[in-house]
């Protein structure tokens, strides 16, 4: 099953793809971040994003579209671009007939780190570690969109009160990281 | 020139259309209001939405696009949906290349009765004055939309510290109530 994750933004909106087998196998399969100027017009740069987004969902031919879901709380000033992706980022996925899930931030990086409140180095170097990336995914939006993936391809079989692979994964890698 | 005013939303997202001529003559082109139910995936309802917002469009043919500004310190439940729609708004009148502009609430209450808290009651009964209407347009949604068009159309001649055309006409129909 090929999920691909999307972290809306306006300024940056990270996208990752992933394939997910058997047994919480995962594969990378791509990474990018759309990025459009804070110099254009509003309306413009959700065109652009929309035409970058097909491009990428035409490419990646995605069976999953996994998205952050944006609370009307948080970061006030930036939420409404980030909504107004998202919202573009839904109806495309809808257009395709690709069945779309929403993620929450903590859901995401409790997911792939085993604590919903891990800072987003914790976050990027997991999704390193689980993916056997050489180099660590960047901006931060592109690591959270391939975090967001993985989410999806786990979020299934995650039973509560029990480590999870992620978690376990985490572990071995903070031990690693000590010895 | 002919002005499309959009009030987004995901259950009901009004549109109403105007020819703005000189002298602040305003006649009414069209009105409606997309609905979307409930019970469909959030996905769905956003493509829903496009593809009604593209008919209205392609029907209306406008100039220019009037979109009502949501703020997110506004009905926390409901923002983000707005938002969404407004997004989705906004990209397709960029991809037909048609100019955009953005008013609050206040704005456009100003515009129309001359006070920006009016209620609901009052901006439904100006716009429909204002543009000749035999009948009030409904729902609130719908006339929201005409009144952002005529906000729109206005707002460029408007001076503060003098009355505008609404104003005085918002006048004589309360004058007018009360005779």
């Amino acid at each position: 099953m090929r999920i691909l994750g999307i972290d809306p933004g306006l300024t940056r909106c990270g996208f990752g793809a992933i394939d997910a087998g058997v047994s919480r196998s995962v594969g990378f399969v791509d990474v990018g971040v759309i990025r459009t100027p804070a110099s254009d017009d509003l309306s413009r740069r959700l065109l652009a994003v929309r035409d970058e987004l097909v491009s990428v969902m035409d490419r990646v031919n995605p069976d999953v579209v996994a998205i952050e879901r944006v609370f009307a709380q948080h970061n006030v000033r930036s939420v409404m671009g980030t909504a107004q992706v998202a919202g573009i980022a839904l109806m495309l996925a809808a257009e395709r007939g690709i069945a779309v899930a929403l993620h929450t931030p903590s859901e995401v990086k409790a997911a792939v780190t085993g604590y919903g409140r891990a800072e987003k180095k914790q976050v990027t170097e997991m999704v390193a570690r689980i993916l056997g990336l050489d180099e660590l995914p960047k901006p931060a939006d592109a690591a959270d969109a391939l975090a967001l993936a993985i989410c999806h391809a786990w979020k299934g079989s995650v039973e509560s009160g029990t480590e999870t692979a992620a978690q376990r994964a985490w572990r071995a890698a903070l031990g690693g990281g000590r010895s």
